[in-house]
């Protein structure tokens, strides 16, 4: 994914960069021209690329977006995190998760409520009404530690990625609440969309 | 922190698989006896050591822990994340940002009344009346991204590291849906606790 | 409805009571022989009967069921339960409701509220733009108590039966904490569905 | 409990229901000299019951009870309460149950849940820190289907004792979500308070 | 507006008055005979305007409208409201909001925030998938003070007047919140529906 | 109140003018030798006035205030509005209202119940757990329209002046929400902080 972008990073960078706080005060006198000559490069050679935040107008403004012309369709988003700790720590969970696999459990439960939350969480998120949610964790000796996946549905204007982050992410704060007397030292990373299907900008699958 | 742990990591851990998946297939027979050696070197070098989850019953239950007879403290907690996107996306944001500073504020704000709704966000958490939270946000080249630092007060039983987990949390996912029609590729990571302080289990500093 | 089922019961029954507890501790030698037998018998007769729960997978693992495929009809559900309690007690709430009405009115709001956070309080329930909600209340000296009614109307693609039994139960809830003050020993009771229409399954009236 | 109640009962029900409607209609010109002896003989017998209901003022108008003076003493409230289904549907959650434990489980944390929300959904009853929340569910033969146990503390300046009611009906209004496919008729019953300590109105227990 | 009113408001305030408790006192005798001559004046002069409230049944009990058989039409509705300060209170609020924009951006968040839970602050409002939602806040010496805008969007069964409305509400009071510290004599005053389209009443304008 | 102002307006609010958008495009160049002069002024005759906003902090970001150090005291915050209609509506509100009250008492526990969510609607507002919440309308004819007053008490770290003026507010919504129908100009207006009692900046009493 990174070839194809090599030259139009550096451009819409650079563009963007010379209305920035760094550049304000080294060389201001060759900013008009600069940009000039970077925005005509950037012009040129990226065409698809947002050149602004969908949630904010044109005066900096945060906004919602309005969905209301959009088309109901049938959208799905999945996306993937971790909860990183020690490897003696993975055993304690391990071992408390074999006897009836309430950890998990708890953290599963605690991840399709947050989904059902998202628009309550995040400002911008618009409701939605959800049709599936769906959260698995899986004990991984790879990480160490713990792998959760969300997969949620909707039909509807918009989709459902922060649904399934926001799913994750409440999943894996719920992980480290249960284990948290053991380490202070986990972490939660890699929460990222893997895959999201239906809606005008198309398809996306990034595992 | 990780010296001490060099030789009891091993063995607790060993232990502990012992009674886990992976062990049952291959060496079955050699079960029992392995069990009791290692048990004898964990009980050894080890006592201090969390021998179960607080969260989980003699009967790997989930539970709520009583915190009922603890002191009321004052306590604090820090915790940090932050996320990761390409340079470009982050030009586009700080693009943004430089005019109002808006995307950067929502995201704080929801940090901030997350942090009030933990207890209803995460199943064994205890309601607490938080007496200060803050939320602050930065854009790093470094990352490249935005690195988000939340601090939780309170004066009670329990303490309030998840409040500042969780506020870090929704605050990334907050900078993410503001950003997500821009890239597809942003990762939410290393969200940890950096400092905690007041109760039972004594100060801890990671950072 | 209990007619069909007498035969089938007792054998859907037997076949699962096979790998329960209390079989396991009594005749556990004969449990192949018999699941087999029964399990022939159970085939022929109970073809309709569900055979698992449809909120838990194959594996035993809890999920929201996908109902994204299913129509969007017109669905009804009415549910009823009850506030038992002594004589006096009712006498004392009639009283005070025979004034203004009022306790029987805080209970009325507080079920139609809650009837619309259902998909809130119940994990694996999926969020529902209701179009109706309506909830009486009704003193009575049969009970003797007070008899509660919710209606719950949407066009969707499930159902509001729960909806329609949270609405019931919160009202009642709510009737038990205004009064709790006179009498420790009330009883919410006979909460169940009434009536169900619309939907794939067909329409159900159990009264 | 019933012994003492036999006098006073018919006198308080009949002073009140002098004002009630069904009186209105019948024998109007007789009420204030009813009314008169029955008052009389009433004060005489009755002292220690409520004659008013603590969250309705004396103009009849519901109110929050203030406890803003009450003394912050630990409070224990345990509530009970039951789901009642056919035998076979008890065999199917059991066979479901036995695999991980998962339905029950999502009951527990939802009645978990529930609690910390009490004040959110009851309309009069005040918010409080919670310090222990405990759920646990049975399956029993014998009612046939699903026994619920709440236990919640706190150290407050009012009770916990709709908590735990709360805890309980959402505990089983979850089980009937996720058994609700395999039967229509099942009914939660019996839910009712078990035990009180802390509080000035002294300690109950009712079982 | 105002013209075609004059006579019907006097005769409608009339006939109601007339069951009124002011007149129950004063003239009772005179009441059959007054409402039948102003009923008659009433009905005349009066055909279009609403004879009772939609959300109060005929026995005067609330009840939320049932709206399953109205259409699905796209619906805005924009809502306007104010809040009052002394001029050096202002002037302090513009000195903040200059560096960058914060205190409004806050007020601006908690706006959108509160639209999209007016179904669960309101208890007769109808749940409602929202698809865009605008809050606007204005520094007005002229006021003086904060003016605040807020316009929100569905497709659906009924109007968002309630949603815009409670977006200015919440707005308002997080402005006051932030400034209450400088003043404690601010109002919150004007709230009012400026717009409302889409919907079988008919397009509204006031402003 | 307003006599001592006068002078120290015009000062305070003309320092900051000078740094406000209005000055900016004028008179530019007199801006420094201007706001020394007023500076000095201002400084002279205003010392007790607050020069910042709590909720912001020295770099124009929101925070929290903290109130961790504050002694715990009772407090308690009276706050009013109004829901202003025509009189035919308010006519017709009466007519409901007087068979059983029902609007007002929907309005009453709606405004009760958000005083209770004020923490979770006002993003810096800290939670209390309250002790005291009454919501009290009443139908004036001299408005014309709806008389809202909600008294709330806590006993704690920071005030419940907001708690007081979110029951009125969403009080007054719920009001207009059950009227809407009949008419679509109505006004909430006038609504203001009436006394606050317990804290450290004193008791406050405006009417």
């Amino acid at each position: 994914m990174g070839g194809p972008y090599s030259v139009r990073s550096v451009l819409s960078l650079s563009v963007l960069e010379i209305f920035s706080k760094k550049w304000q005060s080294r060389c201001r006198h060759l900013k008009p021209l600069l940009a000039m000559v970077l925005l005509f490069l950037h012009v040129e050679y990226n065409s698809s690329m947002p050149t602004h935040l969908t949630h904010v107008d044109e005066h900096g403004r945060a906004r919602m977006v309005d969905v209301g012309s959009k088309a109901e369709t049938e959208r799905l988003a999945i996306a993937r995190g971790e909860v990183k700790m020690k490897p003696e720590t993975l055993a304690l969970l391990r071992a408390g998760a074999l006897k009836k696999g309430d950890p998990l459990v708890v953290a599963q439960i605690a991840g399709i409520a947050a989904a059902k939350r998202t628009a309550d969480l995040i400002p911008l998120c618009h409701p939605l009404p959800l049709t599936y949610v769906d959260v698995t964790l899986e004990l991984s000796d790879k990480i160490p530690g713990v792998l959760i996946t969300a997969s949620v549905k909707t039909v509807g204007q918009t989709g459902v990625e922060m649904e399934a982050l926001t799913a994750v992410s409440v999943a894996a704060l719920t992980v480290y609440d249960m284990v948290k007397a053991a380490e202070k030292t986990m972490r939660i990373q890699n929460i990222r969309l893997v895959e999201k299907r239906g809606g005008q900008s198309g398809d996306v699958v990034n595992e």
